[in-house]
């Protein structure tokens, strides 16, 4: 099998649908999003068998029991995958909106439209709904994708796919628009990393080593999630109740996500009042301290914290906790060991919340509320594709207007330039 | 030497200093403009001697009389220097714009607020005027710059980083802001493209060679420019007088550039009343003709148009011209050789007008206007750092606003999630 040419040739179909998929009208889109939701509805029996085989294959190989959680399907995913086409299908279509649009003096109206980006290449780990999201995602705004799942993945996402193909079919919509590149070996990824005549963006999700891999060997532009090392600042002025209901939230509700806290900073005129119950409260809560000095002076017997416990992305029930001088101690820790991911603020103090807004370089900064808020879904864009870190194109939370581009129009009457 | 920490160390200052840059008020980022304008005319007699240090350089080294002349600095040049830094200061700060603000079911109110995007490192070529523009744009948009100039140019640049310097310090902004790598050496590029930890952004500006050169060994994403290989396609119900002054303009006002016509398209049942004046009026105008066998029929006697000459970028009075069928051939033609960078239809249908702007993947798309005016001055961005056709960030022609991004801002009363 020469996989450069397959995935060249896969390339090029994808190419060829995406100049029908940029004209194509919301209600095709919508109609084959539909369609596939009907069509997992009516082959569920068949998609769980066939996911079953990876599910054993995986456990033979000794996949973890997490990864084996993320690759199975069962009634409720499927639900969640054919509720999932439902709304993105419900969303309004992002292309064609026109951004902005204003005259000359020379008479000439410019204006900005939103188009799509063209060809797409998704690289996953091993969640076969994900080929589903990403899919719908794509379809929505208009471009075409090539979905490199993870390998332990394989039988599921080819049974997926080949629904998704007849849906698009059904729709009239070009078949290739939606393809699985159907090789498990690693090869294969870095081969679609440099199909740059072809591929107009790649979207990596998965752990830091896939990330770092792709942005490594790729030579089409790539919009990456690196991690989230996210901090809770409670100043001085912090409304105590409140902060401990954040600080909370944004550690336990859901630790193993990028958007929990990693590092709580405590202003040191509160320290005393805030720390000791807010700690204890962790520990019931089964959540390891790793502590500063101060914070050890006031609550001894906690883990001191190491200096790879700033920079580190837990994503576990841990929690560094140091205690600062001021305001600008804590955005000067943010800036040193933040990843530009999500950082709150928890005050009452009016000139500190604007402050911290402001000078706080992070996707997303909050004022009183948690850090589990940098969501797609939750921020109201209605969907998400992933979060971006770095600052190109769109930083933070991505939605469909993220997966577009805009296009100058111009209408003129015959001028020329003197 | 250790070019590689020397390097290092300007990035690093780059970073802090783009800390400060990102709060820095508009009173003071103009205030710095001014006092540049002011020093680089105060000193203008010293720039030009020290410029005419470069350009004996260069002719000794025999570079050729455009790029010299490029290369050379006079009261023109510095007049246009220093009305630039004036209009610069004179456009609207584009940072902390709120591009929008909405409320959540649960009282979120969540904005998307402009924020610079940190560290630019500006590659390009030997005119010492763009490092005074591009110094203008990176510090009105908030962030820091590494400039990498032409080696031909070092001692020009390096007497105007001189002045920059001192301006930003009078109006106590970081002076490392803004700073010249002072090394000829080519290496020093490749040790730009590494320093992925301090620069956020690489804009390179120059010939073929520089773009894919930096594209190729870039590790930090790049904001690029590859060619223009514009068409103007006269529809067969265009006006043919206005299609010829369209024409014209395009292809002859400034044939240097990357925004003239390249390849002119013709509806078939207009060929032989438009064709022959039209082709006249080039000839005469010193433009030497590549025609398609279709033209030849028409006009014999011009030179055959070979398969190398579909994708040219000629850069110079020579024109391909092809006969087409209709609108789709052209469109396809242009699908197949154009560079997603200009594209022009003179017609009076209603119809075709819209399906081409819809249809044609260019990051300007005009109805009977000369493909010239693809540049962010005629399109009314103010000011232009380059025109960019990837899509990714901003297609087409960049201003101060496609130097930013936008952060996510959020205001709580403490919201956590559920």
């Amino acid at each position: 099998m020469d996989f450069n040419e397959a995935i060249q040739a896969m390339a090029k179909d994808a190419r060829e649908s995406a100049r029908f998929l940029r004209v194509a009208k919301r209600a095709e889109k919508d109609a084959a999003l539909a369609f596939m939701a009907e069509r997992i509805l009516a082959k569920k029996e068949e998609i769980i068998k066939i996911n079953a085989k990876d599910v054993t294959l995986a456990r033979e190989k000794g996949l973890n029991p997490a990864m084996i959680d993320r690759l199975t399907l069962d009634e409720k995913t499927i639900k969640s995958m054919i509720d999932g086409l439902h709304e993105v299908a419900a969303l309004p279509d992002p292309v064609g909106e026109v951004t902005g649009m204003w005259k000359r003096p020379n008479g000439l109206q410019v204006g900005q439209v939103r188009v799509p980006l063209g060809v797409i290449g998704f690289i996953y780990e091993s969640r076969p709904n994900v080929t589903v999201d990403a899919a719908a995602l794509c379809l929505k705004s208009g471009n075409a994708v090539l979905l490199k799942g993870g390998s332990e993945a394989m039988h599921s996402n080819l049974i997926l796919n080949e629904i998704i193909s007849e849906a698009l079919k059904n729709a009239n919509l070009p078949e290739k628009s939606i393809q699985v590149i159907p090789y498990k070996e690693h090869e294969a990824v870095g081969i679609l990393l440099g199909m740059d005549e072809y591929v107009d963006i790649i979207i990596p999700r998965g752990g830091e080593g896939l990330i770092s891999f792709v942005v490594e060997n790729s030579r089409i532009p790539v919009l990456k999630h690196f991690k989230g090392v996210c901090h809770v600042y409670v100043d001085e002025f912090a409304d105590l109740e409140m902060a401990r209901k954040i600080c909370l939230n944004a550690k336990v509700q859901r630790p193993g996500v990028c958007n929990a806290m990693e590092t709580m900073l405590v202003h040191k005129n509160v320290a005393s009042s805030f720390l000791p119950p807010m700690i204890e409260e962790f520990i019931r809560a089964g959540v390891e301290i790793r502590a500063c000095e101060n914070t050890l002076r006031l609550i001894p017997n906690l883990i001191r914290a190491k200096d790879s416990d700033w920079p580190a992305e837990y994503l576990d029930l841990i929690l560094a906790v140091k205690i600062v001088d001021d305001m600008n101690e804590a955005i000067d820790h943010i800036e040193r060991y933040g990843s530009n991911h999500t950082e709150t603020i928890v005050t009452n103090d009016y000139k500190k919340s604007q402050e911290f807004l402001e000078r706080v370089d992070a996707s997303v900064v909050l004022v009183n509320a948690s850090t589990r808020f940098n969501d797609g879904f939750e921020l109201g864009l209605g969907a998400e594709i992933g979060i971006n870190t770095s600052k190109l194109h769109a930083y933070g939370p991505m939605g469909l207007k993220e997966l577009t581009t805009t296009k100058f129009i111009v209408y003129g009457s015959g001028q020329v330039r003197t």
